[in-house]
Formats: C-alpha cells, sequence, structure tokens
C-alpha cells in the first residue's frame, strides 16, 4: 500500500494491486491461487495431480491452472512461484525428482510453463517455500533470523536470515533434517546415521511409536493395524489421552529440541517455526522441544529465541509460492 | 588500491594508505599491529599482558601500545580492533569474561580505549575475528560462505555469509563448538552433552589419549606425567610415529568432520577453515575430518564445500582484528 499526496495535499490511498500466482503441487491436487503482496488469497483453485500420468499431463494442468488464475486476475499477475516436495534445483527451474510425482525426472517446469505463460516462474522445494511463507505472512513474521522445520515424511527445513531466505552456494541450503544429533545413531533414509530425520521422520515416529507399544500393553496404539500406521495416528491416540502416545510426542519433541538448539547456538535466531503434520498434534512436542532446547541453548541466544507453531497450515504451500515469486520478481 | 587518470589520461596507481591498528590480547602478551586494506601487516609490537595485574594495569598497557603504533602511523589509522579469547558483548565493546585475563570482568574496553585515542574501537572474541582474518586475507579468502573453527581449550567459530561476519541477533551466531553430535553424549565444559567441543577441545583429547594410550602400552604418551599433558603432547608423539597419538587424532578429525557435515548441510558452505593449536599436528586430523565430511554431507553441497587448514597462524589475531576494525569503520 502506497500513500501518494492528491492536488489537496491529502493522502490517499493507492493499493499496490500487483498479483502473484502460487502454486502447491501436491500428490493428489494442484493448489493455486492468486495472491496479493500483503499474502492475502484473492482466489484459489485446485486440480488433480494425476500423479501416475505422464510428467507432461500433469504439467498441461498445472498450466492450466495458471492460465484460468491470470484470466481471472486480469493481466496484473508479475510473476508464479511454486513449490513441491522433493529435489529441485532452483536456480534452472528444473525439478529433480520427489515423493509427489514419481513420473517427474529432471523436468524444467519454469521453462515450460514460462513459454506459455509469459511471466517469470520459479520454483522452489516445499520446506523453502513454507518457511517463505511463514516469515513474510505466519508465525515467522518480522524474525531477523528465523529456522523453519516442516516435519512429514522426511523432515525439511530453511533459513531466512536479514529477511530472505537463505540458500547456500548450490541453492541447497536449510537440510535441517540432516543434521546430525547423534553421530552413532539410527540410520536415516539419506544413509547417515543420527540425523535430525532419523528421530523425527515417519519412519523415525513409528519406530518409536513401536516401542514404547511394547511397554504399555494398554496403548490405543495396538488397535491399529501395523503396517497402517501414520504418525497421524500417534496425534490421534495423544489427543485421546493414551500414555504411550503422549511419550512418543515427548520424545519427537526432546529431539527436535536438540536439533534447533544447534542452529540456535550456531546462527542466534529469533525464531524456530515448526509445521508439518505431525506438529499439529497438541502441545507435546512444544512442551518437550522448548524444555530440552532451554537447556541445549547457549545463555544468551536461549534468552531471545522462541519456537513456535507454524500458522498457516495448509496455506502456507499458496502463499509460500506467491512469495517466492515476489521475491524473485 | 584505485586507479585515477593523469592528465595523459593515463592511469596511475594512488595508494590507499589509510591504516588500522589489529589488538590481539594473550594471556601472556598484547600483541599489536598496524595493517593496511590488503592485510598487510606494516609494523607490529609487543608487551606482556600482566595477567596478574588488575584490570586498569593491563587496559592502560593496551592503550599505550595503541598509541604508539598511532604514532608510528602519523595519523594515518582509521579504527582500532580488538581480539580476545573468551565472552564479548561485541556491540558494547564490553569484556564480560575470559580465560586469558582472569582480572577482567564486565570490562568496558572499546569505550575506555577510545576515549584515549579518540577513534572508533570494536571488540570481538577471537574466534570471529580469526574468521574475519581468514576469510579476508587467508585460507576463505573468496568464499561465498565460510565456517571458520578454532581448535584450543575451548573450539570457537565463526560463519561468514555474502562476506560479512555473521552475528546473529545477539552478536553470539557462530558457537559451532557447542553444536550437538551426539545428544546423549559426554559432558561439555558448558553443562550441555555431546558437543563438538567435549569431543574434540582440549578435555575431549586428553580424555581420548587416556583411552587410546590404555590399548597400546608402548605408546610415547605413557613418558608424559599424566597432570602435564596437553594436546601438544599428542600432536608431537602423532609426528614421531605413535600409533596411539596418530589414532586420537584421527579420531578429532571425524567427530570435526561430522560437526562440520552440519553446517555443510544447513548452510551449504563453500569452506570450512580449521585453525588453531592442535589443526598443526600433521595431516591425520584433516585427512579423517575430510573423510567423515564426504560420507555426512549430502550430495549437492558436498560437491562444493571444502575444508582446509587456516593459514594465518598467529598473524590471523592481528590481521583479523584490524579487518574488524575495517568492517566498522
Amino acid at each position: 500500500v502506497e500513500k501518494t499526496p492528491n492536488k489537496k495535499g491529502q493522502a490517499v490511498m493507492t493499493q499496490d494491486q500487483t498479483l502473484f500466482i502460487g502454486i502447491d503441487l501436491g500428490g493428489t491436487n494442484i493448489k493455486g491461487g492468486l495472491v496479493d503482496r500483503e499474502g492475502k488469497i484473492v482466489s484459489e483453485n485446485t486440480v488433480p495431480t494425476g500423479a501416475s500420468e505422464p510428467a507432461g499431463h500433469t504439467l498441461g494442468k498445472m498450466t492450466s491452472l495458471i492460465e484460468a488464475l491470470m484470466e481471472s486476475a486480469g493481466g496484473k499477475v508479475a510473476g508464479v512461484g511454486i513449490g513441491a516436495a522433493g529435489q529441485v534445483d532452483h536456480e534452472k527451474g528444473v525439478f529433480i525428482e520427489g515423493p509427489n510425482v514419481p513420473n517427474w525426472k529432471n523436468v524444467p517446469v519454469a521453462r515450460e510453463i514460462q513459454k506459455a505463460i509469459n511471466r517469470p516462474v520459479v520454483l522452489d522445494n516445499d520446506a523453502h517455500v513454507a518457511a517463505l511463507g511463514e516469515y513474510a505472512y505466519g508465525a515467522g513474521r518480522g524474525a531477523a533470523a528465523m529456522l523453519m522445520v516442516t516435519l512429514g515424511t522426511g523432515v525439511g527445513g530453511g533459513v531466512v536470515l536479514d529477511g530472505r531466505l537463505y540458500r547456500g552456494i548450490n541453492n541447497t541450503a536449510g537440510e535441517f533434517g540432516h543434521t546430525t544429533i547423534q553421530h552413532d545413531g539410527p540410520v536415516c533414509a539419506c544413509g547417515r546415521r543420527g540425523c535430525v530425520e532419523a528421530f523425527i521422520g515417519t519412519q523415525g515416529i513409528l519406530r518409536r511409536a513401536r516401542e514404547k507399544m511394547m511397554l504399555d500393553r494398554n496403548s490405543v496404539l495396538h488397535g491399529i493395524p501395523p503396517n497402517e500406521m501414520e504418525p497421524r495416528h500417534v496425534g490421534e491416540a495423544a489427543e485421546k489421552g493414551d500414555p504411550a502416545a503422549q511419550a512418543v510426542l515427548r520424545d519427537i519433541g526432546e529431539f527436535l529440541g536438540a536439533g534447533v538448539a544447534n542452529v540456535v547456538n550456531l546462527l542466534n535466531i529469533e525464531k524456530a517455526v515448526i509445521g508439518g503434520g505431525v506438529s499439529n498434534a497438541g502441545e507435546w512436542i512444544f512442551e518437550s522441544a522448548r524444555e530440552r532446547l532451554a537447556k541445549d541453548a547457549l545463555t544468551v541466544p536461549r534468552g531471545t529465541v522462541r519456537l513456535v507453531r507454524a500458522s498457516l497450515g495448509n496455506l502456507a504451500g499458496i502463499v509460500g509460492a506467491a512469495k517466492l515469486a515476489m521475491e524473485a520478481v
């Protein structure tokens, strides 16, 4: 919003009407939104991903979705941002690979869509996008330095320093999930040992749930077929008062807190914003993460850091991707 | 160095003759130097610290040293930087406490010296100073993102991003020594468990030396009285071919590599520069640190990071402190 004086010298509001499109590529749906500079979603649309179709099919769907949003905006779209789980080459705009769209291998997403719509298109991974969204419009707003953590199958991360996503020299910075908190710990999906993700990614949570169930024959977790168990079952059981499930979440919080403390000591950040899946289950994770952080962070940075829950929920994907476009344009 | 055209249009060199003073406050000596913008030490001087004297005494010595250097520079000094081991409040220029000058508690160093010499004075801890020095003039030159590690009684660190020391929100960023690589590991001097420093600080090195000696009755380390042993004895024994001492250094390298890998994954840095005390002992630490880093760093950032030995040696204290002054002025 800019204020410009009118003829009488009074300030009048002239809205900056530039809009941006944010796209969230999920395994089931592609969600897209028209977003203004204040992070408000002006309009929204969803199409099925068709993840089992060839890459070209899904890319076509995505392009049509973007074109429809552009049309509804009447030409005021300045750029498009796309977030997707997996490995991306942000600089080249290439999607390398990821869990939601198994048929996508080295797809030059940005170039292909740019050809069709004649607007700048930028691509990044979902954790970077969430970091931007939460920083600009969510729980991280105004933080001078922030870590974003996304809990899911993997544990994603993003570091925002001095108001910008810190990308490092190859755009790979932010891999909080693959920082070690136990150099000889359990094996992670990445092959290393003792990564944060090995403890608090889906596999880590399920392993711990199995351990805790064994010690508590009354746990409601015994009612879930072992090969169907997901972290959300642990969250639901905890909400129902199941002590084993609550203990699992407290352990997750403890490992999360230990990992965050490393970043606090290294970077003296102001906020750690925790989002994604299991972060929505009550306060168990947050309480124990904060306790561990209070123990492990050094005195001065401990006094100023806050570990908070992400506030944008599922919208982080759209508004964060739009913010990605704003940063790039 | 600026080039300005003379009357005939030829470029002539006009040297920027501004000088900076860098001060290295050690436990035995205060070393000071006049340093130009290229990091060259133009002149140098040393006075005894008198660490057992009251703070005012040592502060007076330091002021006289600075005044003498200023006089020899003929008024061309633009600022003074001071580096000291310990806790400092960089913003206020206050030395809180540290091992080299036990009588210094909350000494407003910058203000006191500034009063006497009428030039900007800035203060920071020795690891930050070393990071600046190695980045500007040493092994980290030109790195777009760099971690400095100083091995000593404690393990210090500094992070240089986009050409500037990254300070965080309270100027405490860079505490690499207090990032955890084993959440349930040995207790560190800071009270936490499993910090990098607990493994590779002086106490960690000596603990490991005792363990390895026990397994090797022929180790020359048995010849050193237990309460006199220092990390340099381990380095010297390794140089003489002692297998136990070499194994200690390889272990140190392994822990160092695991810690550095965390920073590589989180920040996608270009260089990790390792300096201080035991880093000078042969290649054992470096070889095993690089091996561990190659295992633990993720594929893309692993391909571009280099773990290298610091190149300024003892001069890092003076030229780094001078660079601190250049950054501030």
